[in-house]
């Protein structure tokens, strides 16, 4: 097999690009410390495995984000977290390669100003359920209210033609993805996996985690039968008073990665 | 999405209470370590992830039970446990947070005074079960004899309306849900998980583990074809022999989770 | 619930026994040795848990068998290995409790002369096919040929009556059981498990494994069409040449089990 | 049970053999230590067992090519590695037992003159996949492009007749598997498992674990209802640019691969 050249999607997942915006004030060393451990907790979940990742709003400048350089999540450091412009174009990789799909996290930010933190996977479950034609994940359990009523499904061919590598390595299509947010929170994207936000690392951790878990149960209800699924004032209830807990799950998840990485 | 208040169930799920009763004589040192360390088999297991929980009725007053303060089972210690009423108060968590649903706990205690031991867990093939239309989780093999003839499903929209967060936030609910256990040792709470009882911790634990087990195998033969449960008969013998061992998984379910917590 | 008391199968699953028959020469070392390794195997491939077990027939004596006494396999020593004849009666077990389910492997030595070893377990994937009607579990991948073309189902009501605990408690069960083993070397058992055979205590291990890994693809493809298993011939050839590899496996799996009980 | 003959199948599936071949130059000790780190990482992320093997072809004889000598690949040291010719025959096995199936490799190495390295395994989801009727592997995701519009399902029958053992234990079936390569990178052969090519080892690791999750995730969309596959644009271009990323999973898979041997 070789290289095509279909609708200028003529790239490579990961590139070498020039820093071409000025720098901000830093960031706050503790949210960069917890972006690192974001990173492991999402690895040592099984939500990402060599791939997938996750960013944070800048503290100082909302019109800035950070994400790691093109690496596998596991092995994030400090030293490898990059800062972006809302453009996607870096600020600081010193002529590190970076993720090509830094679009899919700067106009996410840009067009929800709620949203604080992005985790873009490719989860066991999730990948399986977009590919079913008419199939929406759906809240069908206490703990992915948020999930609500029918996660939108992300199309790639409708924005950028069938013949691409359903990877969001530009600002249109990451435009074409961030519309799909609007009054919803995570999204599935066909035969690549899923994007959910949330209004800290901690809660948008909390969600790709639960994300993935209610797919998968989802998959098995409905072999057996007809499903129950939380109403709309269910998932918002679960929404306010089980999220106000992310903390407790993020604790023991950061001690278990601990434990294996050591 | 925003926190609503629907049928007054407006609240987080970890609350700091008042001690509002009086102290008892303290339980045994061997049921509180028992308590501690059936946490983190349930985790080590599987049964429970951060959330979860096992009470234990204390051994010198049957009105009280003991149960960890809100925390994540797999890190609870001897000094986390607290003593609560049968209305859910607490008696010494001296300012600490507890369980919203300690009246899962208190009310089934009540209601049952042949119980001992109570797990509420959300293990991964009673949530999906839980959802589907008609279905009963029904004893299909030796272990889980004590699933019984069918487990109800609780469904919390008859008790607290179709807005809740589906949590056993109050004495109201919690009677709702206790009132399932007239005949059963299991019932299953609609879109949420469990609740187990037993005559002991050891008890409790191993119908809790085993509960998945059936669960899941039941979800496979189902997707097959017709399935032979056991009889009436065939339930209450495997309960009355195999139950009587519960002491051998136990032992060897606390080693494991010794080794893999050093 | 309360024990009951149907078709005289009123017992505990473990009992003291007394000691009835007269000591033999003893076994090899090595022998003992292998049975202690293939017991930790066992649990380590996730064929046992606490329960299950595994015997070998006496190289000395050939109307005697090795087991170890009522216990987890994860546990087992040389020390805990007793001697018992083909009633099932208990040679050296000094007032130590034994395993009640002796009769399965009594009575299928007794009939088997072939048979050097035998493990009884309830492996995951085996539980669910043993009770949906009309299913059998049948040879689809060359690992497996010893399955055959469909392995028969032991219905212990047929011998028992409908309100046993599924045990094979007595020799009169035992022998029932037994009976299935002809032309078979593996048996499902209704709501229980299953009992595979083997020319060694390496072959009984590889089968037991590889039976599980079967039930787990055909349950998979049942799920999705039509399916080819093996011929009589192919079955026959598999066992033939892959089978005389049992010690590879045997050698990685051990050295896994060591690495994990460290 | 015992062996029979048939087709001229009648060979265990580890073989000592004489060296028939001169000598070749040494090929670089830098490849020689990524074949044994791809046997680890193989066997650590769960493509194979005890069994399935991965080759590659000799840097400095492309008629030749390396491979461990029969061993459960998790085992494999640099002293392990044998050279063989594209007829099967080694080079340097000094009375070794080396893999029946060395014939596999040599035969598709000769026809596909691309290929550099080539991986054999019975991975879990691969082998139900290969016996339903009618069924097809298909890329359905984006990390699986490779798998293009239908991989070919190898019957062994077609060329072995109806009562072999399903290995590739001579050049005639060899060749007959081979010839399914044409314009694919992945076959699948029925009742046994699948074999993966690649122009590089760890292009060919990478394809054979992803091949494994794009089995998975077909075998449970498939239940669910209609799938959208990858079209042939799609599935080029992901093969394009994402298999240029092919050192980062490898890198992390690597590291914990040497974790767990540790």
């Amino acid at each position: 097999m070789c290289a095509t050249d279909h609708g200028g999607q003529h790239h490579p997942i990961a590139v070498a690009v020039d820093d071409t915006a000025g720098p901000s004030a830093p960031p706050s060393r503790e949210m960069i410390e917890e972006l690192v451990s974001a990173n492991h907790i999402l690895f040592d979940q099984g939500v990402v495995d060599a791939f997938g990742h996750i960013s944070v709003r800048h503290d100082k400048r909302p019109d800035r984000f950070l994400l790691a350089r093109n690496m596998a999540p596991s092995q994030v450091t400090a030293e490898d977290i990059v800062e972006f412009t809302l453009d996607g174009e870096a600020v600081n990789a010193g002529g590190r390669k970076v993720y090509l799909e830094r679009f899919i996290h700067a106009e996410i930010f840009r067009r929800r100003t709620d949203v604080a933190a992005i985790v873009h996977s490719h989860s066991h479950s999730i990948v399986p359920l977009s590919v079913v034609k008419g199939m929406r994940l759906r809240a069908m359990f206490h703990m992915a209210g948020f999930v609500g009523q029918g996660a939108p499904v992300f199309e790639i061919r409708e924005a950028g033609g069938d013949a691409t590598d359903l990877l969001i390595s530009n600002g249109h299509l990451g435009r074409a993805l961030a519309e799909n947010f609007d009054g919803h929170d995570i999204v599935l994207m066909r035969g690549h996996g899923s994007t959910v936000v949330g209004g800290s690392i901690k809660q948008a951790v909390y969600r790709a985690v639960y994300a993935e878990l209610n797919a998968r149960y989802q998959l098995q209800a409905m072999q057996l039968g007809e499903v129950t699924y939380l109403t709309e004032g269910e998932s918002r209830s679960c929404v306010a008073h089980i999220e106000a807990q992310v903390h407790r799950p993020w604790e023991m998840w950061l001690e278990q990665a601990r434990a294996r990485r050591r």
